[in-house]
């Protein structure tokens, strides 16, 4: 199969080229008529990779992409997610080539959507054209490509709650994670979920003279740094009672399995600049961004924010708060939990409105799943050593929704990693990281009967 | 003197118009050119009030008008002190009037600077003109008018410290507080002082996914509003040791006197909206606004604050913090307390930056000087009560430092009003309070000698 790839890799990049060049940005509303143009071409791609049938399909959002090649109803059925929406660019002065004009720099292709998930996409439909090519699909295999991924994948989960026996399959593969490091590769066996929530604070019902008034009226700022800081001990455990109720503690087995993942604590405190990590007492670097839950605020305004000073006692403040959670947490009850904990808590003088915001429920792959094993002879085969297996720190709310909507576990195969900067300015992807992967997921169908 | 006061009354309005509809903005440097006319124009009316000698002289930044009456060298000294800048009009939308063309609606004068302070220092200026006129004035007069009271008084300051023989008096006398109510007249006998810092946490040297780091690097807003925190406890006190070395504890006459002020506290709750009023345990709302030091959060910002949620685990937070404080608290003394405590009690895995912005001296008046016993008595006649003597939470940074530079106290005779608005939209000042306060600062000089 190497050589298939090898002779066909100018014109497989040309159609990942081809993806990219098309700025599918699901957040910005001029993009709408991209949104389209992106499915229609993919469309041709999976019909040209080998699919017998494949349509682009309304939704109450932007469309769907389908993608079949049914060999027998006897056989098992794979189907293969990918998301043809991209992040948006911006800030465009930090890229140093055009974000959507692929360009190859050092073998590597520069572009919004390089990895996240053009070429990772890419990487499993070109991986099941190898393996068509070779003989070596021994199951019916459909796929599904969605427009919204970067937005919540709203119009994705109606769809799949009404076309369950469209969907119907085994097992769904995923190319959309990373990986440990190029020379680790690994395979994602949990994700963490996710609660977001935005507080609002209000004091007086206006901006107060801090001077008139200031030592007798509450400050919903510091109200609010109270109420936040309060959610958290010195230990770095969140004080709310029952909140870690339902979180399993990990093995022997688990803790040493994350222990042999190769990791530099020092080069990780250097790449960020921190002089210390920080997180909750008894638990690794590894343990506490992977298996362990969180609370962090990732936004905080209030009061008089511009240059200079000015002595407000201010009449709101606000702070977007997120829960990451782990296997077994329900965001749901975590929600009522965290609200009711902060409307309890609320400081005299003061008023608390919490709106919820989304959520995600945290996922698990069972490593003796006979599609993970496939997935990870493919990689052995393609990488040349056997990958780890790894629960990983974020979210991806399609994959729970999956499993609780269509009944299936996800294999996520991912190939991304840490200096392809997904989000970021100048996102890219190795060129030999593509050829590998597609390898690795041609071995997958091989391997998978 | 009453009569005189009737007589020239529309002249005495008509002189405080031409002040008025000069937009003398000291923050705004396209009225850079209304900053000399403004000043040129007070020159003029302080001539034509009584001073034998007055000039316009030059500073660093905008004019001081400078004007004297000098009698005797055996006779005492009140220095007169004013300004003639205001605060910016904006926004413009909300006023019922044209802020710079001065309109009476119902017995009030509606404009920017109708009482801040060119409705107050007018009051002062036709007092002196009146009492002049009466053969009432039995000292020496000059006055200082200032043109950067809203942008901190720094020129005024240096040129303090440059004309202490020019400005050499025994006492000042400043028309640009307000009082406890229409009712309630009132002379205020104490200001608090002020700190303000600007303070930087620092993370991550990037932006991080939350789902990636979270957990395992400590989150700067999290630090952040744990530090803010714990700077008050649940019981409103400063926690900082030795904050409250320097603060003297009000006497049970104080506390006595304070009690006396009328106040409805469910009324000033409705005009707030809010639930119950906060602040120090142990004393009243009046006692905690004006003779209480305090810590509000004047603003705070960081992460992601756009509409709906993004996973963020920011790299930096900030917040401008603010301390009021009572007499006998040095601000210098406070900010290095604040700035120590601040970085020793940075959560691991952070940077605490704490930038000085400014500060201001608390001031006392002594309520036995003859000049305070003389204002008591003009207030007494034109009021027909007597004023409470009453400490003001604000702070007015110049007269600390008149105190400092040129070793007088002052003597605060405002005839401001809540209701005026000063700093906001229809600014007004009502035409009987000018009426009253001129007959107040006439009779001051009858009474000083």
């Amino acid at each position: 199969m190497k050589e298939y790839i090898k002779e066909n890799e100018p014109r497989f990049v040309e159609e990942w080229f081809s993806l990219l060049r098309i700025p599918s940005v699901s957040s910005q509303t001029e993009h709408k008529a991209d949104m389209g143009r992106c499915a229609e071409r993919w469309r041709e791609l999976l019909l040209s990779s080998g699919a017998d049938r494949a349509e682009v399909m309304p939704t109450g959002g932007n469309p769907v992409v389908y993608a079949e090649r049914i060999v027998s109803p006897d056989l098992p059925t794979v189907l293969v997610y990918g998301h043809y929406d991209v992040m948006p660019a911006e800030p465009l002065e930090l890229w140093q080539s055009e974000p959507f004009e692929p360009t190859i720099r050092d073998g590597r292709v520069y572009a919004r959507g390089a990895d996240d998930d053009k070429g990772q996409a890419m990487i499993q439909a070109k991986g099941f054209e190898t393996a068509l090519h070779a003989g070596a699909v021994h199951c019916n295999v459909k796929f599904i490509l969605e427009g919204e991924e970067e937005v919540g994948s709203e119009s994705l989960i109606a769809f799949c709650k009404t076309h369950g026996e469209l969907l119907r399959a085994d097992v769904i593969l995923v190319s959309d994670t990373s990986m440990v490091s190029a020379e680790t590769p690994s395979l994602t066996t949990g994700l963490r979920g996710l609660s977001y929530w935005e507080i609002e604070v209000t004091g007086p019902n206006r901006d107060l003279h801090s001077g008139h008034f200031g030592g007798a009226v509450a400050n919903p700022i510091n109200a609010l740094c109270k109420l936040i800081a309060s959610v958290t001990d010195a230990d770095g455990r969140i004080t709310l009672p029952h909140f870690y109720d339902d979180v399993e503690e990990l093995s022997a087995d688990e803790k040493a399995m994350i222990a042999r993942v190769p990791f530099d604590e020092e080069a990780y405190k250097r790449a960020i600049d921190v002089d210390e990590v920080f997180g909750e007492k008894g638990y690794s670097t590894l343990e506490r961004n992977s298996c362990r839950p969180t609370f962090d605020v990732c936004g905080i305004w209030g009061g008089y924010t511009g240059e200079g000073s000015k002595t407000v006692l201010p009449s709101k403040a606000y702070a977007k708060l997120s829960c990451r959670l782990v296997p077994h947490q329900d965001p749901e009850r975590i929600t009522r939990m965290m609200i009711d904990y902060l409307q309890a808590a609320a400081p005299t003088g003061v008023r608390v409105k919490v709106d919820f915001k989304h959520s995600g429920e945290p996922y698990v792959c069972p490593i003796d799943l006979p599609a993970y094993k496939a997935a990870e002879a493919g990689f052995t085969i393609a990488f040349g050593r056997q990958p780890l297996a790894v629960r990983r720190g974020g979210s991806i709310p399609v994959i729970p929704a999956f499993e609780k909507i269509l009944g299936l576990k996800t294999v996520l195969m991912g190939f991304g990693l840490e200096r392809n900067a997904i989000h970021s300015p100048n996102e890219s992807f190795g060129l030999d990281m593509f050829r590998i992967g597609i390898e690795a997921v041609a071995e997958f169908y091989n391997h998978y009967k």
